[in-house]
């Protein structure tokens, strides 16, 4: 617009998330701004402290559309605030109709006020667009959820495999969090509701007596809660919101590092669609999780973001100089970090391509090695916890040196076969049957998704 | 302990939070492990899944003052988390009254298990004591609010005078801030309450189909919730939490931030008292704002903990390798860092000596030039707004320029003369008079806090 | 361009910045993208590795008018880079005019390496325009130092007054610090200056044995350093240039908040001058800091884009997966940022309004207590240090609480008198004549800009 | 100390770098502070300042087991900084022995100085440490890189299989980042070798006109450089340090990524040895990589850490108001997580197991088709690039679908079989035959290294 942008999206991380980017544009901030303007008209105007032909005067003046953004901008450079030259070019504007009418823009009302309420409108808008895509997120994991309640698969911590989870519990898991990450955010989004309307200092002293009346019909008509007092240099509601914002992209981006991992050639268990996964005209085998990295990559950037937001807390008196600025274009960038990466990861979930015919492979190559732990359950009471595990691990350490099954070595051991045989053994190291409250917790998951989907 | 502790608070930050220190100290994570290990016990007793004996030895052995401190953090380097060589301590004293009960200890359990539900008690009995101090600084403000709802300051914008304000709608801003920052910290300790219990992989397989009662069970022993499924990758309720501590530590840099403004040399209409403020023996008349100062602090350092707190989220698969493990210190730190912040800005509110002489002479300073608007807003209608506003800002200029009372140049314009008379301009750049909603935002705000307080 | 894009700047914080912008600009990028292949061309036919007729038909491509950005936007978005689409499109584009040279572009390059090394390309333009800011306000600053050197002012700490400083002193330290921002930032672009060029795998194995030499060629035909091997996924080079970046940021943010401090109502030592300063129509005595508050901002917002540039360090194997791409907009938004911060810096110290009468008169104030120091050096061989300090400590408390000049009071005092007279007391409590180092500080600082600039 | 620490390592990231504590040790803070002061008197005496008696008093007395860290934490509390108790400690103890000596402690220096100026010794000494790890490091990276120049193994993108790397490249390519990670830091140490010494206000007015010269005696006796004023409030030098560690921090991250991703148990290529792993009593076969999680752990908090440095770089006029005293705490943290990182990613490369076979054996999975780009290089050129890969692509579908190994059916596809045999083809898809500039990227790496350990 006016020579500055420097952000086209060229490199495509946003593509998926137009929608989001056009709540937050900057049209939309100016016609946010134009819709504070027009609607404060209103209320003074029912009220009689304005005019009602100059209330009438401004909502026509009020489209965006007749507005120069450059010259805004250039406007808001100079001034300090975009408020000022978009003031007075609805004022000049305004007086192109009904000059009277033109005393009456803005009346009452400061910079701020104006500013900060678009800015919550703003958010209002993209907020239930992500908290939709959570929601989408929340059904394909469900899906997930009850169709892979049995397709056991590897648990694994510090990326060794460990005892036997399924899909399913994975998937429990990933729903859990993206619902507590959506009902997080719509707790925020409802707080941060909030209308700014205090004037110069705060007092609304120009507006006499009649202030808090005119909040209250202010907030009303714009769809906002009037809170106690005004908030020029409180922004903790803000902050707070955007807290919910990244904790909803981390969210996104632990679902999206497993789906990476699930991914990796070695491991192979579940990848994105062909369609949807990046590939590679030299190596066309390749099946890049193009998702995973969209998601991963705003989980890295949305903490340096918050991180922000808090820092810029303390602010100067009845109006901060640097800390309220620094949220112009953090919060904004926040919240489409966030919608790119609730978006990639409820599209990856959605679109996920299951193996779990190779889950069950991976999972058998240690010959029973991690299925360890049941047999121990069952050996300690009896042998003693010590004895036990002295001779798991000389088992273990045996079927890996000489590449024989696990439940042969210790079907051969003594001491075991004493308290287990052959059978029991193998029953023990069956991943299948050794999945405990698995099939509890995926329940209790979805129970908890059902009631509030 | 072993060697190795760089951190003694030698600086002094952190002594006046030495209660919450402790609830978070090394001895308390001992004991809070410790704590539950003996409740898992007991409760796999009632239900008979360990023999009762073994509980009593367990219970018996679990106090802290039993281990070496250092023995453990060394087995915890080596082991790569401390339940490892905790457990293991734990089982060799149990063995050494009861051999057959060593055999039970831990049993079925994970370590993630003990340390993420030792640190959620920790987090619930720190937490308890910061919410306690955000009580004691909204009392202090409210105090304010009330007793200086008419104490006339300058409004301050832009770090300019603006239109007056009083130091009660100041205060009054605090105090809604601070209980919004409150009440948020209790909404996410209640929140973050949950048990952690899902042994090696989240099946908790070992104990078979017992396991979702024995973590009912255990979590009301503990005081905790049991969630619906274990939680040991994702750690977002850990990470509101955290973002609830760095809000209140922001919001108690806020008020700092207004008070080191006060307190300055030339300002000087609010400070620490004499034996609170940090002197200078070389300099005795300075009174160094040394509360607010550990309030900007902690304000300072609280955002790149919560970023950490948010970066570690895409923890991998059941176990988080680098991530998890960067939270032990971080979270804690976080939350002795809003523990000092809160602290001071609750004992800096509380001792507040405050100057109301003083700030009216800094607000006569400018002979009236802020209460530009209170004239604007009665010339406005009658002179059109652009014809307004240069005749005041013309008298501006000539006021600031011959030093002359800004009420006298303005009477001398013929202009404004035809609206008002001297003594209604004298009236309207009285600061006592054009306050506007300053006193029903008060009352709003102390309505608010008196029905939550 | 393609719907996406929120950032218009219409808050104005980057008016002042269009030419880096530009710099940085996604055309610019594109363009730099296109002269990386077209320099391979040229290289690789040098080498006679593909046909000079390839070569020339790629060079004539490669030219950013001809390609739709859109398009390229939407493919990045499905390639998860925008090097494919990019490649492809030049491709089509030479293969309009010669079918075969097609085969040949982008000959044995990746992705990466050819969005890495116009990211090169772009930040040493850009660098260079912030260093020629720097160098802007070391100049001002400079200026400053040698006008000012004996301008006395109130020295600050912990916001109080204490001993005095000089202007000029101020000044030194400002151009010292903005000399150490810009070496370092022109050391760090110097060692950021690397071409990236390694192939699918890092190898350059499509280019058989000509991978290094061709390597040689492409980083001298691009002006740039060919390292001794890729460094896809070692990004330490860009993020201690981004560093420097958050560095310079800091270092304007650090002078902006003693302009901000400077220029409130009551010190009022030094401002923006009008046509700079940010008014209100409202308000017509306002000079608001705009440049200041600028600086502010951006230094507010650089350290949270310095983090996740460290955060996405950790880079996987040999192509990154979410690290990468994080970078893509961060450094970016961090180079701009640091742009606008320290150009409002150097536009502040250029037009810096300095009221030296004010200061003076602020200084005193306190009627003297600020030079105590200054007797109690005199008096502490004399009468002991503890005796000495009690001495003026009570003098002190005298002074304020009667309101007499400290002088007056310190000259009453027996134990004072007998070492000090009348006139000595007076000479040591002026400021002028305790000054210290301050001269020499400020020759030196000047000397060590006068080497380098 | 004083019941305040919660700090003491017991979850055991830090126990490797027990010396790197002890040299960031309140312990030592305590010497380095007393040295300050003994070294501060000694040359003052020397040029006569003070006398001669009293510097020697002050020097015996500067040892810090004569302090109470207790009492000295609860001052600095009170007073806000820890100089003012240790001064007056000092002070006291000194008077023990020689009253009038008392008087010419700390003679004309402020508590910054000595606090800066202390921290900068501590950082120096613990600076040293690291880059001695880092060098351990890089002799184990050359190591590898010498040894595994030609283990070839496969590339991986986006953790896909790509082209083969050799592990001596890998090798290479995190020996070269360590070295520039080890250059930066020593570079950045030297930068920040600065004494800091300037008096109440950074005039060193206390000193008359020997403060200049006080300066560099006081530098020199220190083993510190002088700079050209003092610098309380330009943290620069500091910053760009911190910088230095969060790059060196993040390198190791990079380092551990590598090899916790090698080592997951589908990978298996390379792991701890068994006596570092961490191992499970339940799960005997795991090899938990406890030195990656390590230096990832610490990769993931080093960067919230640099960002406060960053942000607490805007300090008010001549001493910062919490901003300096964010950083406290906050630099010895991030160093010795540095330490920790840097020294667990040394170990890690010190005691890798490399399984070669594996690594082949992995490759080797995919039969062929990450080598479809050798065949596509060559093809290309008589085929035309389309065509050629239309080509590969169906055979890499074909082989995949039909299980069939990639050569075969290449081999029978006519269009490919026109211009390459089948023994062509096998010799292209032959791993070891397409590594490119490995072999020289490596060697460059290597003489790189050579030149400067």
């Amino acid at each position: 617009v006016n020579g500055v942008s420097t952000r086209t999206d060229l490199l495509g991380l946003m593509a998926a998330v137009a929608d989001v980017a056009a709540a937050l544009s900057d049209r939309a901030r100016l016609q946010a701004m134009l819709d504070v303007e027009a609607a404060l008209a209103d209320v003074e105007s029912a009220r009689g402290i304005i005019p009602a032909a100059a209330a009438g005067a401004i909502r026509a003046a009020a489209h965006a559309d007749g507005y120069s953004m450059a010259e805004l901008a250039a406007g808001a450079a100079a001034a300090g605030n975009l408020a000022i030259p978009l003031v007075a070019a609805l004022r000049a504007r305004v007086a192109t109709t009904d000059p009277s009418a033109a005393t009456y823009v803005h009346w009452g009302a400061t910079s701020q006020d104006v500013i900060d309420t678009a800015l919550v409108l703003q958010l209002q808008a993209a907020g239930r667009l992500i908290t939709g895509d959570l929601r989408r997120a929340e059904a394909a994991a469900a899906g997930h959820a009850r169709r892979h309640a049995t397709t056991v698969m590897a648990g694994r911590t510090w990326l060794q495999q460990a005892p036997p989870v399924t899909l399913g519990l994975k998937s429990a898991g990933w729903l859990a969090s993206l619902s507590r990450a959506r009902r997080r955010l719509e707790a925020s989004l409802e707080d941060a509701r909030a209308l700014q309307f205090g004037g110069a200092s705060g007092t609304l002293a120009a507006l006499g007596g009649d202030g808090p009346a005119v909040a209250r019909d202010l907030a009303a008509k714009l769809g906002l809660q009037a809170p106690p007092l005004p908030w020029h240099t409180h922004r903790d509601r803000l902050v707070a919101l955007a807290a919910a914002f990244g904790i909803a992209a981390g969210t996104a981006g632990k679902i999206a590092r497993d789906l990476a991992l699930l991914s990796q050639t070695e491991v192979a268990e579940a990848c994105d669609p062909p369609e949807a996964a990046g590939g590679s005209s030299t190596m066309p085998h390749k099946r890049n999780p193009v998702r995973a990295a969209i998601a991963l990559t705003c989980a890295t950037r949305a903490p340096g973001l918050v991180a922000t937001m808090l820092a810029a807390m303390p602010q100067e008196h009845e109006r901060g100089l640097g800390g309220w600025q620094a949220e112009w274009d953090v919060l904004p960038e926040l919240v489409l970090v966030t919608a790119a990466g609730t978006r990639a990861a409820a599209a990856a979930l959605e679109g996920l391509v299951v193996d779990a015919e190779r889950m069950r492979r991976n999972l058998d190559r240690l010959g029973g090695l991690p299925m360890a732990e049941a047999v121990a359950m069952r050996l300690a009471p009896v042998l003693g916890r010590a004895e036990a595990h002295a001779a798991l691990a000389e088992a273990a350490r045996k079927a890996t040196a000489e590449g024989r099954p696990f439940a042969d070595v210790l079907a051969a051991d003594p001491a075991i076969a004493r308290v287990l045989d052959r059978q029991a053994i193998e029953r023990l190291l069956s991943p299948g049957d050794y999945l405990g409250a698995a099939p509890a917790f995926i329940e209790e998951a979805l129970a908890d998704y059902d009631r509030d989907r």
